[in-house]
């Protein structure tokens, strides 16, 4: 089934861009329908318009709460013809107003092996603590800062001589590929996602064939 | 230089193995000075008979508190002959009487890539939380748990029908290769560890040639 995806960014867009190279080259069943930013200078919407992708700008100052501008993003997204959201780099916490327009099917990808280093400059995190071994993670989006659960892992060294730009530079790469090799299994039909075993708990991920690999 | 080593365990001693396994054979230049465990029926002490190497049973219960324990722990070591203390599945928080004798050559091996799933059965936790890859550590040893600056990782990919004890078979072979690997670079001298780069924080590890990979 070719996934009719919305992709919310506020930045450069990068993930979006290898989204579109890989529907591009077929590697990827799925169509943008809608980009959108909440940022007017993101390069992500300049990207979408150079591939005739209609797109956004969505300024969350407009709106009187985070409900009121989720709305309206629901509501541009479903208008559009969107089933999937994928969050690439969007630099807000989404709430229930969109993650219950969209059930598990919120999309985030972040640049460290969660639980480890949610939240903000995963990379300076990670460099900070030491690590010798990073990663990158796509996950269900839940109300929870880089909290849903898990749909798949890539791990990555670290460098002794890395710096925030280099490892983060080397992460992109393995974002680029984990994203889009997880929303093409999805377009295969291939992840289940059942409800939590207990109260409190958070949804079940299982593959058909195993977690996607980047 | 040959690393003299004290290995404290708690039971099977299956990473003291894999040390003796790999002197033997001269993929690590080490000696096992004396083998401690704090459970009289730990197999690790029976390997260690078995390899001809001092091991001894101290039973901590013996002893009115834990700095008590831990001295006489480090005066045996001391005797031995000990310069760096390897903690192989020892079931004891280590307070800075051992770590004060032996500073900054307390190594620890723990079956997760920290900081995620510190204290006790990773495996399990993480096979909850739902990643889809895990590791293993292996790092200095510091008053918190399972805290202190790392040494080396090594990635593994959980499988979808993994249970705890598949994974943490798994697991335990790359805690084995790492551990003697790490071991091994720091004989060959390519192990420095610099004051902390601020107060509060940690001991920086650096390796001449980049990190022991597994």
């Amino acid at each position: 089934m070719t996934l009719e995806l919305g992709v919310l960014l506020s930045g450069r867009g990068s993930n979006l861009q290898s989204i579109l190279d890989a529907i591009a080259c077929g590697a990827l069943d799925a169509r943008v329908r809608l980009v959108v930013s909440n940022r007017a200078e993101a390069q992500g919407l300049e990207r979408a318009r150079k591939a005739g992708i209609p797109s956004l700008f969505l300024d969350h100052r407009g709106y009187p709460d985070r409900s009121a501008y989720e709305r309206e993003l629901v509501q541009r997204l479903g208008a559009a013809g969107v089933e999937w959201v994928v969050l690439a780099g969007f630099m807000r916490i989404v709430t229930r107003e969109l993650l219950g327009a969209f059930p598990e099917r919120v999309v985030n990808i972040h640049p460290s092996l969660l639980p480890a280093f949610p939240g903000l400059d995963a990379q300076a995190q990670a460099l900070a603590y030491g690590v010798a071994m990073t990663g990158c993670t796509v996950h269900l989006v839940d109300e929870g800062v880089d909290h849903g659960p898990i749909l798949a892992q890539a791990s990555l060294a670290v460098e002794p001589e890395d710096t925030r730009e280099t490892l983060s530079a080397r992460l992109l790469d393995r974002e680029h590929a984990l994203l889009v090799a997880t929303l093409q299994r999805i377009a295969e039909g291939d992840l289940t996602v059942s409800p939590p075993a207990d109260a409190g708990g958070r949804p079940r991920v299982s593959w058909r064939g195993g977690p996607p690999r980047a």
